[in-house]
């Protein structure tokens, strides 16, 4: 994996690319969510034309179902989902912390029960890269202690401490791992650490410049996103993205909103990943410049017109909201597959909209123009 | 609608052209059935790129919702469902007797209640050609009874002699609107008649006869696919299709398995349409050359081949039997999607090999191999 700058404004925003084993990964990036080996409800060559580079998958449910075994003697993720694109896989540890029952966790690692059948599993920082290595993932995650939002500054400083220490150790079995690279599925894969910290700014310069000393491939920041009012996991970003290496890529992991992530590029995001287009669109709700809309309304019961007169996805060039509101109504599948094809047609746009904003050097009133609307028209914070 | 036979084997089996206001339909056809405005879990861009010339959509599903006022407001069917293609409509009749509830059915025609929120509703069979006109169809239905089976000899005769009476009225309605075809949505639409008759040679012999009488621009056979022994339908088809003008085109509604098809074809039959393909797909079965396999069995767990080797589908070409078990294990989505692309694959490919078969005069030869395929590996009846 390498990372290339290819241009910024205001020092901080930038545009960039991505060498991976399976592709140029142009930045600012969005990748759609494939929890369980499958972006819910897209063929793979739809998500191609949508212009998705990357998706992300989760290690825990995988190993769970079909399991790491499995994956092995198939040749690796990619030839398993029939994805020609390049992948990146969380460590397993949010979701073993989220999702399983039973855990046991002390600096070896978490001992937990799956959630599917109760079977014990281990899973430590180096088991969680050789998973990653075997899955073939070409950006690959450093396991972490992802702490609840709010938590106590114990808390806090315990989930640094083991974050730092399980990233060297992982970076360590990397390292070990090193001359048998050229057997795994994806020999060029590059290796992330994740910055811990909550929202305290003095924990994650510490966290990210202990991490930026022991060396990866790139960054992930983490504990964001995981319930905190959305201008304090801001606030976290700024204070820790400078302290990450401008040279490495930077992620921002489960972030975010459309306005969340043109704020957190702004401050030098390079890389996204969230389940809101897709898990809205499962629930009738469909993203547009002027905010969310829920297609299930009474108010589309006639209405003639695409979600989006301004978007060009397939959905909006063939589909009025009359025909989407029927199909939700009679929980028909087409439905959800027509809303995730048009929010993530959406998020994906937004995303090129950025870089070429930043392209063309006129990044400072793409942003201004960003925000006005917001004023306007989005919900929330 | 127009229809021509372009070439036949045996005097029987034959290839034609059925040109409708949306396009030219090759026959032999198979309709995928869009019951409530939708292909389940297909898009209408992959319908077309799997060679679907026409799908059946439900007139008694649509008239309950979205409802024939919101078809009418919309432009009616086509433009709703964003499908360019072909469409065929039943007359509402089948499902009236067997999905909704508190019936009161006399030679007017019957009042039922939504199997939805109960509301009343009635159904003429002028009611009946009128719906089917103002949604827009290309090939429009006469209300018909059709009766279950085994069904005694008196409810046959009822039933055949109620169908006939009903066919001549829907037929006065359709010359009564004629002079206002032009103000419908598919001013070119043709009116079939339904020979009933069950088990009983001589009601479809005197079924089809009237119907001749009375004159329609193509002629269904129902009450096959209702419960009867596959060789009992067959011969229901055989004795109904030598009383048909064999200038007109022939539709068995509601069939069926692949080699069901075949032999109708063999008959002289023209169209088809069911549930199977897409519903079958839903449980996780596929449709082979060799009969149908289940991908929830444990035996594909790692089975990196395709449902199908011999198979050009997107999903045969790029995804394994155990991924395919993984998605349908996991219950995601994209399993029914991908299945359901391959089995319509796989009746649509059937359909084009019995044109091109009989294109090139080498219908024997097709059907003798089929019939050995069959004793080889076929499941069932
Ligand atoms: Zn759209
Ligand atoms: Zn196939």
């Amino acid at each position: 994996m390498k990372f290339r700058v290819i241009g910024s404004a205001a020092d901080q925003a930038r545009v960039g690319e991505l060498n991976t084993g399976h592709g140029l990964v142009r930045t600012p990036a969005f990748m759609p969510v494939g929890t369980r080996g499958t972006v819910k409800g897209v063929f793979p060559r739809d998500l191609l034309d949508l212009g998705a580079q990357v998706i992300l998958c989760n290690t825990y449910h995988l190993l769970l179902r079909p399991g790491i075994d499995l994956l092995r003697d198939l040749g690796g993720l990619h030839r398993f989902l029939g994805w020609p694109g390049a992948i990146l896989t969380d460590s397993g540890g949010y979701q073993v912390f989220s999702l399983s029952s039973l855990r046991r966790v002390d600096d070896h690692g978490v001992v937990f029960r799956s959630h599917l059948d109760g079977s014990p599993l281990f899973l430590s920082p180096e088991l969680a890269v050789e998973f990653q290595l075997i899955a073939g993932s070409d950006l690959i995650m450093s396991l972490d202690e992802c702490p609840p939002w709010p938590a106590s500054p114990s808390e806090l400083d315990q989930a640094v401490r083991r974050t730092v220490l399980w990233a060297a150790r992982g970076k360590e079995a990397w390292e070990r791992l090193q001359d048998s690279h050229a057997s795994f599925p994806t020999p060029e894969a590059g290796l992330f650490g994740i910055v811990q910290g909550g929202g305290d700014a003095r924990l994650r310069a510490l966290c990210a410049e202990e991490l930026g000393a022991i060396g990866f491939d790139g960054f992930a920041i983490g504990g964001v996103s995981v319930g905190e009012p959305p201008e304090e996991g801001l606030r976290a970003v700024a204070e820790t993205v400078v302290h990450l290496d401008p040279a490495r890529p930077r992620y921002v992991m489960g972030v975010g909103e459309p306005w969340q992530m043109v704020e957190m590029v702004n401050l030098g995001v390079d890389l996204f990943d969230c389940v809101l287009p897709t898990r809205l669109a499962r629930h009738g709700v469909a993203y547009t410049g002027m905010g969310r809309i829920s297609l299930r309304n009474s108010s589309f019961r006639l209405d003639p017109a695409p979600i989006s007169s301004e978007c060009g996805c397939y959905t909006c060039r063939n589909f009025s909201r009359a025909y989407l509101r029927h199909l939700l109504k009679s929980e028909e599948i087409l439905g959800l597959m027509l809303l995730t094809l048009h929010n993530l047609y959406f998020y994906l746009c937004l995303m090129k909209e950025m870089r070429t904003a930043l392209e063309r050097g006129c990044w400072e009133a793409f942003l201004a123009e960003k925000r006005k609307r917001r004023e306007e028209f989005e919900e929330g914070g």
